[in-house]
């Protein structure tokens, strides 16, 4: 990809100007894939950077909407949940990085703009369905690709912290029942919904416990059907209720 | 209280270029006190206009140090628990904030400044001991005090939707076992932690299945000793055990 150009007509200190300043957007996208958790990440061109899918908010967009377009552009997807997780408003967290973004693009921007000093960033997360995504690199990265949550490559910045926040965030959630719908078909085994749990969370659990706790902390129903196919006994199917989601 | 004055040697326009523009902290201090939550609300000097608690942000702050700035500032308290709960990011939730602030002051600002824009507010709350509170107005203020949550004077702007998600916030967090231990005696009834669970989720539990469920939940260390004094039976008292702060 090439160097980053500004919107025809503009300038990139005129771009900068359309959003609103020291503010930023960090997206984690997680992926549920293959009994793993994976992560949407993306390499800055011309050098081994690896960072979150981010932005900044337009004066003329709320700060959800700038996070949707943030989490469509890189994904394809629209309407998938995106949850505000934190807000990053350390000090230092990031003050170089407009700096070196910009040299590595040579954009010509005054050395007192504000992309050069403080930016709070407004964490969001999503968990979405890794088959449905078409990973689009912005303008100012070559690559854009699922990484394995547990064996990623180094993340600038805080970028590493955002995304431990954001887990502990998708783990809590997790606790209400019809979580993760929208990343099981309509209806699916016991260990269908196992093995999502323990991708989320991080561990493994006894079949027999999961069931039961999965089975006593309702919003699920039991259907009276089984999947066909495959060696072992036909497992029985379930569905979230109408209820849960 | 006097009209507004910036800090000597500075104009109005000059000490609003010391905080990042377009950005400012909403506090929602809970208050609990004679089983009743309440809520520390300013009112406008020269208006009958009632605000949240808040402040800009100092380029030199992280937004903690910035919302602890306002609690400490309204209330005289230093190391209480706050807690980010939630973004407000919409277009026109306060443009016309700033613009009537400044009026009413007599402020001398230019008309294109940030501060009659667009503002995002990071919403914190804290649950605080009433009776540890020193209420204080600030510079635009006349006076600073506590209202029932339940019947508080309407409040401008998005600050009545800031509190509802608060309140929000707060009842979810009240499912640790602990939460709240800050308000409650080192050792307290089964009666007095009914108290604070009733304020605090706005509603009444029965009395033996609420002693059942706070049982079962664990956390709750049971002290062979009885509170003395008082009409009744003397109430057998609890402490929160060492691990559950």
């Amino acid at each position: 990809m090439d160097r980053y150009q500004p919107p025809p007509g503009l300038s990139v200190a005129d771009w900068l100007d359309t959003f609103v300043p020291h503010l930023s957007i960090d997206c984690v996208i997680f992926g549920f894939h293959q009994s793993d958790l994976k992560l949407l990440l993306l390499k800055w061109s011309g050098a081994s950077v690896w960072v979150l899918p981010g932005g900044f908010v337009r004066h003329a967009d709320s700060v959800d909407a700038a996070a949707r377009r943030v989490l469509q552009a890189r994904t394809g997807l629209r309407s998938v949940h995106l949850c505000p997780f934190h807000v990053f408003g350390e000090l230092d967290r990031r003050e170089a990085f407009g700096r070196r973004l910009f040299q590595i693009h040579g954009a010509d921007v005054p050395r007192n703009h504000w992309v050069f000093r403080r930016v709070v960033s407004l964490g969001y997360y999503a968990l979405v369905d890794f088959e449905k995504v078409t990973p689009t690199p912005d303008a100012w990265s070559d690559s854009c690709v699922w990484c394995p949550l547990d064996a990623h490559p180094p993340l600038a910045f805080d970028h590493e912290r955002i995304v431990s926040r954001a887990h502990e965030s998708l783990r809590a959630a997790f606790d209400q029942p019809g979580t993760g719908a929208n990343l099981l078909p309509e209806r699916f085994t016991m260990r269908d919904l196992q093995r999502l749990h323990e991708a989320i969370l991080g561990r493994r659990f006894d079949r027999r416990n999961f069931q039961k706790r999965m089975v006593e902390r309702g919003g699920l129903e039991c259907l009276d059907e089984r999947r066909r196919g495959g060696a072992h006994r036909a497992p029985r199917l379930y569905r979230f209720s109408q209820t849960a989601s």
